[in-house]
Parts: structure tokens; sequence; C-alpha cells
């Protein structure tokens, strides 16, 4: 196997823990929150944490764990903007 | 592999035992109850369960045991606020 | 790993063995049976076993095997009422 | 691991073999035949199936090997009433 | 773990070799061609290989490798009737 | 194990190599290229891949990296005829 | 196992580190990204990442994290043209 960036992802969870991370999951939900911690499987524990709705409403969901397998992709979430082209 | 913070659902969940938890599982569902015990695979043993539907009604399903690989998040349930934005 | 509570769930099961328990499953199916065995996967060996539709209405189907794999949640089903708020 | 349990499924297949069984498929499909073979990923080997249709309607398939990972559940088909309550 | 008829879906495969087989796959799709190979993950390699669809038309895929995760069943091909009932 | 013909389908594959192959996937999709290369998960290395419609069109992908936990099945595509029965 | 071009994936992704790729996911989502990193599983580390809707639309992603089990096909995106045929 070849090792050579094999803990990139971790190393991206690990410089964002303390921030804020948007977290896409498999049933199309994105969940914002603080980053307290991770693990391998990408297990997640998010404080604060707030499911986004598509209409842009929120709902609070205090401290979670979310499953790795759930899992879509994972963004730190200082930036964010919508734009349209095309 | 990075073991820094391998266990800290695990560690979550251990402080939450005996304390009331939301799980929302891959169906969909909702459900609340006391987390009684888990293991490694983030099965749960909840006591006086109940299944939140969407609506707000709920249903009691007294001890259950959850299979982890249903599981999308846990939450230690104190507070769970709704609101709107945008 | 932290194998402080590992085999609750497994616990559970043996002490529900000869009992009726309430298993639901991936597709929505609810099982209702008396519990003849159980493996570390969770696959379930029930006796009298018959399926609940939504409607209320039941079909034996005797003996049956359910792979863990299928399962949701598993309850020992002593007490098991509806009710309706919000 | 607790193995006190630990082949109960098989137990059931293996003094099933020969006999009629009924297989609950995934996609949910109902199939029936006489079990000559199983393994441990419950991948079983039946002869004379044939796959029942809602309506009541069948299909013959021959002799069919069914992966064990598509199957909800087994059972031994001697005794398989419908009855409809509430 | 109980090997007493551990590789009875792979006997029977072997003995199927060079012969038809009918393949179930998950999306619902009936491949029929000649057994060339197989391996241990159920993984088939199959010569004149045709889709059947359900409306009795067939396309011809040649030589296909078939993935053994996507199969629900196999069944070597001599006789398939189709019989009404009840 | 029966090793039997464990490799029949990488040795399909490595003959395929520099040839055109046609990869159906698990969300329908079908694809066209060449083979560049491949792996035991069966991931596959495309060039001038193409996406093909149901209806006849196609899209330009270049050069692909396909996950093989999304494969149907692969085909060398030499010959591929449509034809209806029935 | 055959480890001929075990490892031709990660070749391509190693070349392919600090150019921009086109991911494919499972959810019918498509990503564009410069690749920062990639491990064994296809994890993949994307910078300055963008989601391009079907109709040409696009949303800034960022930096983001994409599981590899979420990922049907990864391209270099150079070149990618669209045309039609049939």
């Amino acid at each position: 196997m070849i090792s050579l960036s094999v803990d990139i992802s971790l190393k991206i969870l690990g410089k964002s823990l303390g921030g804020t991370v948007l977290v896409k999951l498999r049933n199309g939900k994105l969940i914002r929150g603080l980053l307290q911690g991770y693990d391998q499987h990408m297990n997640l524990v998010l404080d604060g944490a707030e499911e986004i709705q598509s209409n842009g409403s929120s709902s609070k969901l205090g401290i979670i764990i979310v499953r790795g397998d759930n899992i879509v992709m994972v963004s730190p979430a200082m930036l964010k903007k919508e734009e349209q082209s095309g």
C-alpha cells in the first residue's frame, strides 16, 4: 500500500479541531458545528451543531456524534458562497 | 493509524450513560431514550425508548437494542430547540 | 478498543431468550416472535413468528431465521403502547 | 466474543436440509424451494425453487444459488397460514 | 465455523462450467450466458451473454464479467417454465 | 477456499488491457473507454472514456478512474448488437 | 493476488496532485476542485471545490474532504466536452 498521503484527511480534520465544519450526509442533510473530535472512521463529534435545511432554516442539535459512514464530505466552513453561472 | 482521538465518540457515549439521548436513524426515524449501554459498533441499548414522529406524536418502544449501522447521529438530548432563519 | 460495555446488546438478547421480542427490519417490516437464539451478528431465530402490518393485520411465519444485517432494532416486547402528543 | 449460541441459525438450516424453506429477499421477492445446501454466509442452494408473487402466482426457477447477503429471513416452510386481525 | 457445506455454492458453479446460467442482478436485470469462470466472491465470467428484458426482448452483451456483490441468485438454466396459480 | 478459478475476472481484464471495454455502473450509467489499468478491487482506469446515454447520446469524460464497488459488469466491447425477440 | 497493476488508480491520482479533478458522487452530484491529497480508500482532499449542478450552476465549497466510498469516478479535468450523437 502506498502510504504517501494516507492521512491527509485526518490531517485536515486535525487542523479543523475547534473550528466550524460543514458536514454533508448521505441522506442529503447538511450539518454545521464546532469540530470537537474525530477518529479514523471519520466519526465526528460536533458541538453547537445545527441542521441546515435547503430552504435556509436550521434546527439546533447541540452536541452530536455523526457516524463516518453516513458522511459524503466535510468542509472547514470559513468561506461558503453560492454563485450561479451558465 | 492516528489514534489521537480514536475513542472520542465512545467517550461521549460513556459520559451519556444513564442520560437521555436522541438517535437519528438512516430510515429517517428519531428515537429518544435513556442510554443504558453501547459497544464499539455504536450498537445502543436504550430504556424507556420512544419513536418521535415528524408530526410530534410518539410511540413507546420500551427497552430497545439499536444496531449501530442504522445510526446517522446520536445526541445527548438535554437541549433541543427549533428555530427558523432565512 | 474499549470493551467496557461491548456485549450489552448480547446480554439483553440473552436475558430475552424464550420471551417475545419485536424486531424492526430495514424494509420497514415489524416481526414479533419468541426468541430461540441469536449470534454475535445479531442473527435471530424466532419461533411462532408473525409479521405485523402497519394496518394491524398479521401473517404467521412460524420458525424464522432473521439476518442481523437487516435489523434496525430489537425490543423485548412486554410493554408496547401508542400514545399521541403535540 | 460470546459464542454461546453462535451457530443456532446454521443449526436450524442444518435441520432443514432436504426440506422446503421459504426465503424472503431484500428486493421483496419470496422464494420457495428444497434446501440442498448452505454455508456460513447463509448462501443457500435450493432445488425445485419457485418465486412466489404477491398475487399468488409463481414461476419455476429450478436449482438456484441464493446469495446470503440478499436474504432478509429464512423459514422452514411446513406451516404457513395467513390471518387477519384488527 | 461449521464448514460442513461451506463450498456447496462453489460446487454447483463448478458443475455448471461451460453450461448456460441465468443470473438475477440486484438492479432487477436478468442475464443469461455460458459460465466460463467464477471465483469465491461469486464474480462470474459469462460468454455469449445477453440481458433479458421483462418484456421478453434481449440484448447481446458478449463476454462479460459480473461482480458477485450485484448478484441475487444464479441458476443453471436448463429448465425454466412460467406457471400461474391462485 | 477453492482457488480453482479465483482470478479469472482479473485474467479477462488483463487480456482486455489497451482495448475498449463497456462498463455498466450501479447507477445505471454505461461507460465506454480504453482499459489502461485495473486492480484486484476491480477499480478501472479508462482512457478516452465516454458515458453513453440510454437515448444513444454520449458525453466525453477523458481519463477516468472508476471505483470497482460501483461496477455491475464489465465487457470487452468488440461486439455489441441489440436484437429484439418475443 | 495479482498485484500487476494494483496501484494504477493511486498512480493516476498521484500524477493529478495540484491539478483540477472532476469527482462524480453516488448521489449524482459532480464536484470539481484542485486535488490536494488522497489516500488508499480514495478519500480525496480538494481545494477550491465547487459543486456543479446539472443545469450548469455551481456553488463554492472551499476545502473539502470527500469520502472515497461515495465516489463513482474521478477524472483529471483537463478536457471535458459534451457531444450528442444518435
